[in-house]
């Protein structure tokens, strides 16, 4: 089958691998019907050092068993389902507290002799755990929407939910990306009023108006700051939601924050520290959130997005096959598609 | 009357001071019966550049009122009454969501011409919201428990609130030092189960012990770590409880928190930046914590403390009289003393 590889920075290649066997009776193989390109997977685009042997790479993906392990219950061929980001074996005593990211039994797609997901089939461990079967057929207009629940939509599910955003929370989004998107799309759902969103790409704010933002902000930095505080009588907004993952974001999240407020981050962390000195102390600041347990919300969300009550594939701006990945790659890193869609 | 100033590290004297008079129809004077050394004092006495002018120190109080202004209802001449250790008008937006440490009409004593809790009297700012009146008497036996919830008791539950502390969750305290000591007996009456005291002065774990601390780790640092990780199954704790204010605190937090736990600081941070990098992200592990609201715990503290179901003033092991509090910051200093009771 063909898969997708990243040698190194800027070098992603797809490629012939193994077609993927069942190894363990947990497992499942899966043939991908959608995967996409995440925001994270721009970090090691950008900077992994050059190797000799490539790595496997995407953890986003929808599609059809094609075979399960012999201990597999409830999983049969043809089932569609969805994969979160993270396999897991959805019975430990973290799993049952919804934190399938630190499952004992889990791990990462693309690792440790495991599939990544943007490629034309996936073993998938833990089969039962991690996969979530999906009451749609194989061509689905609902298809992009449903994958977003692989991972982008419930990161911003989890940051708003992390925060505390509820009916009568203010909140600040800071960063236009899918992610961010996503996490408007999520404080609007649980009922956020206002919603300030900090991008300064007008397609993507102006997207971030459909899905809820009240309010657009599109000075950076200490202007960005003013500007949330201008709207916020002063004070700030009772939650932030951190969609970045670099050091400036962190740091305009602490500026927007009202006293007593949370910030919740899902941006990967590009830096080792956070300013958390005296005068956060005193304000009394909460910062919290994570990489995203998506395989606890999946069931929660599904419903939503079945109905059309939310629309979270309108991310996707772009669908490529797999000879054209690597250009949805370069298509991502040059901010000419907010988030691409993979049809293998 | 007489009250204490602070010129400069190591500086603490005891002088002459006009005595406090009301200036605002809101105040309030108070006959201080007690008042205490806080560790967080001893961090300007460990490092406040020397000054020609002293500034007045101290912040935990409890005391007669002797005069009202106009606008103070509800309190009068006689009453015993604790004050928290942020003047707070209490009914601002910030005091009435329990947050009245960012009043906006609230302020610190021994700053801005306010009188310092280390002294004979207090002029009170904001009274009759800030003011807790006391059904006891002058010579009342529980008088240093009940000025405990000026601040340390307070403080040691605000710790305990803001991490989640309950029946089922596990604890870690960091610090043998009052708020540690206060944090346990919190944690304790929050319901919590196991609760592991971090420190290695004996006669203080001691009495951690008999606030509800279940088991005692000597050990700093890695060793800590280990330590605690041991007890817990590799895991850590739910919660951890961070008392200190250093940098080795924080990082030992990190490594005793359990993967989607939450650590709370009520340390003073003696530090700029906290590590939460990569992998505290993928661990989902939330820091919270900060200036306790005293004024928003205080009623519902009370009653535990009038029926003698906790006895917090058994932090205070030694008593002085005015001649003697800078004896009492030197005992405090080196650990002489765990915390130091005034009677001026």
């Amino acid at each position: 089958m063909r898969a997708t590889l990243i040698y190194g920075a800027g070098d992603i290649r797809v490629e012939n691998v193994p077609d993927p066997v069942l190894r363990e009776p947990t497992d499942a193989l899966v043939r991908v019907l959608r995967s996409c390109v995440c925001g994270s997977d721009l970090w090691p685009y950008g900077s992994k050092p050059a190797a000799e042997h490539g790595d496997r790479i995407g953890h986003e993906f929808l599609g059809v068993v094609e075979d399960t392990g012999a201990e597999v219950t409830g999983l049969r061929r043809g089932d569609v389902v969805v994969a979160p980001f993270v396999w897991a074996d959805n019975t430990c005593d973290f799993c049952r507290e919804g934190l399938q990211t630190s499952c004992r039994h889990g791990g990462f797609w693309g690792a440790q002799d495991v599939d990544g997901g943007q490629g034309e089939a996936v073993r998938v461990p833990q089969a039962e755990g991690t996969l979530v079967k999906l009451p749609v057929g194989e061509d689905s207009a609902l298809l992009p929407s449903l994958l977003t629940l692989s991972d982008v939509f419930p990161t911003g599910h989890h940051c708003a939910l992390t925060a505390g955003v509820g009916p009568r929370t203010t909140v600040t989004v800071i960063g236009d990306g899918a992610v961010g998107l996503s996490a408007v799309l999520a404080a609007r759902r649980l009922g956020a009023e206002r919603i300030i969103l900090m991008g300064r790409h007008k397609d993507r704010t102006d997207l971030g108006r459909d899905f809820g933002a009240t309010d657009v902000v599109e000075e950076r930095g200490e202007e960005g700051v003013e500007k949330v505080r201008e709207l916020t009588g002063g004070d700030g907004t009772h939650t932030v939601l951190e969609c970045v993952g670099l050091r400036p974001a962190v740091e305009t999240a602490f500026g927007v924050v009202r006293d007593g407020g949370t910030i919740s981050r899902v941006g990967a962390p590009q830096y080792p520290e956070v300013p958390m000195d005296l005068q956060v102390f005193f304000r009394n600041i909460t910062l919290t959130g994570g990489v995203a347990p998506a395989r606890a919300y999946i069931e929660e969300l599904l419903p939503d997005v079945l109905d059309g009550t939310v629309e979270p594939g309108r991310v996707f701006d772009r669908t490529v096959g797999m000879d054209d990945v690597p250009a949805g790659y370069r298509a991502m890193a040059d901010r000419q598609a907010l988030k691409v869609l993979i049809q293998p």
